[in-house]
């Protein structure tokens, strides 16, 4: 064999940047991979101006390179769930490798194409899945295999993240920023796939069975935007020494497994509270490892494209050599596991709350029996001057580790009292210690 | 094959580490791995309480674990450059393939071991000999494949970092600190392989093969330790708004590589410069991916074991799948390629400069002059009061960036100014941006 051959359907931001890293790179990859790789065939619907594809055959029909018998493996770059999955399938059953960076394709039908992937003898790699140019697949798939992960937590969704920097930076709120992320190309026309945590759920069911080794189960995920976080939790969250991120969480533990994406407060000490703008980090606790980070680009054409083309090294090494490679999500068997998920109103975490209170005493002592009385107690506290002359004053908590369930029901009952005005505000807090 | 057999060589600390992870997480370790790994064989002189080897054939002579037949990978835990070269080229006659945590053998003898391995068709794997249990060897060799490595800095020894971050933290003096390291057994009786950087050298020098493509070569590597960093320079480091870190440093460009360990001041807004205590991180540039980080614990014995339990495995595919596997040094040309090497006095850095200066009008004037002689501007200045009735102050600059020859001999000048008294003291700055 003399080179191994791919070929690139869609040829977008990420196609462009993997089209043109594999050219401009060319000597050190094929170093690397030990054989050359020789991009034949592209398949886009239109040319893309970034890319010079003067020697590769240019294709309008997508499913012409999944059907072209030279090609070993498909790149699938277009996106979205339906032509994707197709495409995907199709070069699958073609006897072909695939590559993709498809976060949707892959949490929503990975089960069903990496066990059409098996039975057919071929890989299907996604490094650029999640995470952008950071490897953390490869991370969790190979350089933590000894360990048994008992959680990990990411940033991985970059606009999300150069929104609530922003905030906390300029003080600034939500709408304001985000107008600003648009203007910028950060965010979408539509943003709600990244605000609401749609994305980073996609990518989270990704990671949390690639350390568990368990099924895709993207109906699992409890998901909570960072729409709602306000300017002033964002300052609150400064001064009691912690920093607001909208994290990715998965935790095992024997009671069963967590998935969950909402607005995190965790002490600003740690590395990834410090984790700023659109950059992305997952931190991840194994057994025997302890806690590793791992930081980089999330998104963009090149730090994409890196990932892309690592995978694609990798399968061109597997292409050469024969064997099976590695298992996709990195157990043999996981796609047979079936897991105990932890239901959200069974999570165990520790909150912050922040109510409006009237400015008179025994407010708080009110407050805290209702908690106690549900076993949870006040760490801290921060009692505001009432300001101008409301007749108000914020008081603002946080509580001791405690069930979702029971702090929501005395919530509920934090609500009623009279002295409180309002709803109760709960942001969730971790230590990831 | 119904397993692949292991023998591990040295029951210390990494070793009984990597005996206990094994046989905790045998289930999940198999079920990455796609096959039962089974330690069949210890080589110790004595026992180790901490393991239980009531199920494993112990044999005194090492030696016996290289020559049995059954043993499919021999891990090599015992240290040292002279026994562990005999046991591994044994191994490695013997068709054995080797993981080893060895930074000193791989630094100081790993292009003849590679050669050896090549040429028997073994693999020779060393996650576990760079930053613990971080994968920072599979991250350069694989998942950043596609990219040419710009540079790459790393806090890769934690005992420096431990007492760099307490001089810093507590205001204390270094022999004050590595006195408390030594007691909490964080750094040896002989600290020297430790903090005068010869640990991070043979580090570096493997992370610099691996990214650049290149023979491993310790003697080319600038290695200055940590044992002259004052009290003060951490102060006024803070106050500038930076860190002293010891780091390891490999770049690339046109002019040719360079190989540098020395405490370096960096901006305390980067991620590594948050790294503290005995952890370990490792911050690479790649064309396409940018910046990338990765952090976690950088020794111990679980920690490392992580890392060598990680090659046992990509190994134990190789065995059961065939193949030649990876290149040991990320290119498959590394060994036959003839780099340019940078020698130190021709290295561009900003540096930090410290003096004692006479209390008198002009003396920065002077002090400037011969900078500006050298074209190296001042860009920061701090200048103190006078100490009580010391008839001297304090003097640091900040420079711009400079050929570091230019600079020693603007140093020369400096010093031999009526008007400055005793050394300039000189640390180098890096921005990592
Ligand atoms: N952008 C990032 O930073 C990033 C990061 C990580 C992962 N990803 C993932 O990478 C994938 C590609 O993202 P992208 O940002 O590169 O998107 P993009 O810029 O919109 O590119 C997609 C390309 O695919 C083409 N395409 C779509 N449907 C097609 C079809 N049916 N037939 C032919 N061509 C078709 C589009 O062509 P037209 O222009 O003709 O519509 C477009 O050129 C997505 O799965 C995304 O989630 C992206
Ligand atoms: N410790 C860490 O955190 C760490 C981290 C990364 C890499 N490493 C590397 O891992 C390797 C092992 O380090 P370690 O900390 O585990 O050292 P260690 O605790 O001193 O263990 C070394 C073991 O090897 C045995 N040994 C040495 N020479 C021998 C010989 N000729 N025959 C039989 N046994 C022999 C020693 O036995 P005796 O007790 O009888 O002398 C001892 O049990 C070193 O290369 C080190 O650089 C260590």
């Amino acid at each position: 064999m003399k080179s191994v051959k791919v070929g690139i359907c869609g040829l977008g931001t990420v196609g462009s940047g993997t089209f043109n890293v594999l050219g401009r790179n060319r000597r050190e990859i094929s170093a690397r991979a030990g054989i050359e790789i020789d991009v034949i065939q592209v398949g886009a619907r239109r040319d893309n101006p970034s890319c010079n594809t003067a020697d590769v055959a240019v294709e309008r029909d997508i499913f012409a390179v999944a059907k072209n018998p030279e090609v070993d493996i498909l790149v699938e770059l277009i996106g979205g769930t339906d032509v994707a999955k197709s495409l995907v399938l199709e070069a699958i059953a073609q006897g072909k490798h695939v590559v993709t960076a498809n976060k949707a394709l892959i949490a929503e039908h990975g089960n069903e194409i990496f066990a059409k992937a098996e039975a057919a003898g071929v890989q299907v790699m996604f490094e650029a899945a999640v995470a952008g140019g950071i490897p953390i697949i490869k991370a969790l798939r190979e350089g933590l295999a000894a360990n048994r992960i008992q959680w990990l937590a990411g940033i991985i969704n970059g606009t999300g993240n150069f929104i609530l920097t922003e905030m906390r930076d300029k003080g600034r709120a939500f709408d304001d920023v985000l107008k600003e992320a648009q203007a910028l190309g950060y965010a979408e026309a539509d943003p709600t796939f990244d605000v609401e945590g749609i994305d980073a759920a996609h990518k989270l069911v990704i990671l949390a069975s690639l350390a568990f080794g368990i099924p895709l189960q993207f109906d699992k995920v409890f998901t909570e935007g960072i729409s709602k976080v306000a300017p002033e939790d964002v300052g609150y969250a400064q001064e009691l020494g912690y920093r607001i991120k909208h994290l990715g969480i998965a935790r095992q533990s024997s009671a069963g497994i967590e998935l969950r994406v909402h607005p995190t407060m965790i002490p600003e000490k740690r590395l990834i509270a410090n984790v700023d703008g659109v950059m992305n980090a997952v931190l991840v606790k194994g057994d025997a490892v302890g806690p590793t980070l791992y930081y980089g680009a999330g998104a963009g054409a090149e730090p994409t494209a890196s990932a892309v083309v690592a995978d694609i090294i990798d399968v061109a090494r597997v292409v050469q050599q024969g064997g099976r490679g590695i298992a996709p999500l990195a157990f043999y068997n996981a796609a047979t596991q079936q897991p105990t998920m932890l239901p959200m109103d069974q999570v165990e975490t520790a909150y912050y709350l922040r109510m409006l209170a009237e400015d008179r005493p025994g407010v708080l002592a009110q407050v805290s029996t209702i908690l106690a009385e549900a076993n949870i107690s006040v760490e801290a506290l921060i009692q505001k001057e009432p300001q101008q002359d409301a007749p108000q004053v914020p008081l603002i908590l946080l509580t001791s580790r405690a069930i979702e369930h029971q702090l929501m029901s005395a919530i509920t009952q934090i609500e009623a009292l009279p002295v409180i005005h309002g709803e109760v505000t709960h942001i969730r807090v971790e230590s990831l210690g």
